[in-house]
């Protein structure tokens, strides 16, 4: 306790309305409080040294990235003993998307606590998401691996994320593609480009799917609501891709 | 040394080869042997059960990729503690390539140990180094993280990855992009898109990179040559993004 108050007493005023936010989102207190502090460091606040490096929670990112991926992955691998890898990587997905996690940081308060420069909602780019991930990383730096997973475990999966919901919701992506044209004034079409017969009598279809008349996707598959989804999908990630790829050229 | 004996002599002929393999290899004896088993057992050898699950290696691999990928960029972001995220992903991605984990899974011997009914050269396929990823999972499974950790720097990164090597062999997009285009009669072309100047005096340059005159990448940076690459390494990405999604969908 006096260890605890010392810990505190010698710390600024941010620093300990840092340290009281840890013990009050996950229940500890931080043995060094460097990397958290650096895993609320948006790059919009970083500052440039000589070499052109920067001082921000990209790094934290990369590092917590890992580990949090490892640690579901084991969750799920033992939480679904016969599902197969197909179904864990998808599920996995879904719990590291940068939707859930965005939603993660501001239902645990962390989003309160990223210092940014950025102007404008940040809730609706991937800063939030970002930020509990470097934070995944600034504690498995400061307390190791077990002591990583046990939070992520018992303070994060076990309390905030509806695993049920995440398995049940299921991805529609020709509803997604349609939604995104209309906000997006681009014109979506499923077109049949072919139907044949395998050997053993099956039918199989081929479908595309169509932005603005160009070929985004297509889809192979027994049924052709199946084939839609996955041309569907297949054009879906090359937008979400394309973004992605936009946002990191920027300088 | 009793106990020792005691778990070899309880074993079949081809478990105790095992055993040996795994201590020649890693330098370490199993606790329990089964999850090192069905790291080996390849989906071409698995048994369909009622349910149409199989047991394979598969799950294994999902789990064992993730815990390489986690000691993996906890290594590098250690050893590179001034590089960007940009570089520490790159280089993660070069070790845990596909082709790099199958020389692994030779050079360790791993490979001969695989069960599978695959017909041809398995080493032209990913089984070795899907075998390999599925062995980390094992190893995880039977002795915790620290353990694996250890191994993976210990016994694999240091004696068997060339990182200096990784790292210098640079990837250079543009002229894959170009032999790419040679290969497969498409004409590319590198567009100066844009100069701007910015607030402090330095030139911007946005680059195009086209295939066929569409543009599949841009890039922006304060050189030509950094633009260039920047772009092209774009529309590498989605060349080989849509790759991976046209198999995906093959029946």
């Amino acid at each position: 306790m006096r260890s605890l108050r010392n810990l505190i007493s010698k710390h600024s005023g941010s620093d300990k309305k840092l340290i009281n936010a840890i013990k009050n989102i996950f229940g500890f207190y931080p043995r060094n409080l460097a990397p958290y502090k650096l895993a609320l460091r948006h790059r919009s606040v970083a500052q440039a040294f000589p070499d052109g490096k920067k001082i921000n929670n990209e790094r934290l990112e990369f590092l917590g990235d890992a580990i949090l991926g490892s640690v579901v992955a084991e969750y799920l691998f033992k939480k679904f003993p016969i599902k197969d890898e197909g179904f864990l990587t998808e599920i996995r997905s879904r719990i590291v998307s940068r939707s859930n996690l965005n939603n993660l940081s501001r239902k645990l308060g962390l989003n309160q606590l990223i210092k940014t420069h950025f102007n404008g909602n940040k809730s609706a780019t991937s800063i939030p998401g970002d930020a509990f991930e470097a934070f995944v990383g600034a504690i498995y730096l400061d307390k190791g691996y077990e002591f990583t997973r046990e939070i992520i475990i018992n303070k994060i999966i076990t309390l905030h994320i509806d695993i049920e919901e995440l398995i049940s919701t299921e991805l529609n992506f020709k509803s997604k593609l349609i939604e995104w044209g209309q906000k997006n004034k681009k014109e979506i079409n499923f077109n049949l480009a072919e139907e044949k017969e395998t050997n053993n009598k099956l039918k199989i279809y081929i479908v595309e799917a169509e932005i603005d008349n160009k070929v985004f996707g297509t889809g192979k598959d027994y049924t052709i609501k199946k084939a839609e989804q996955i041309a569907a999908k297949m054009a879906w990630e090359k937008l979400t891709n394309n973004n992605r790829n936009d946002q990191k050229t920027e300088i």
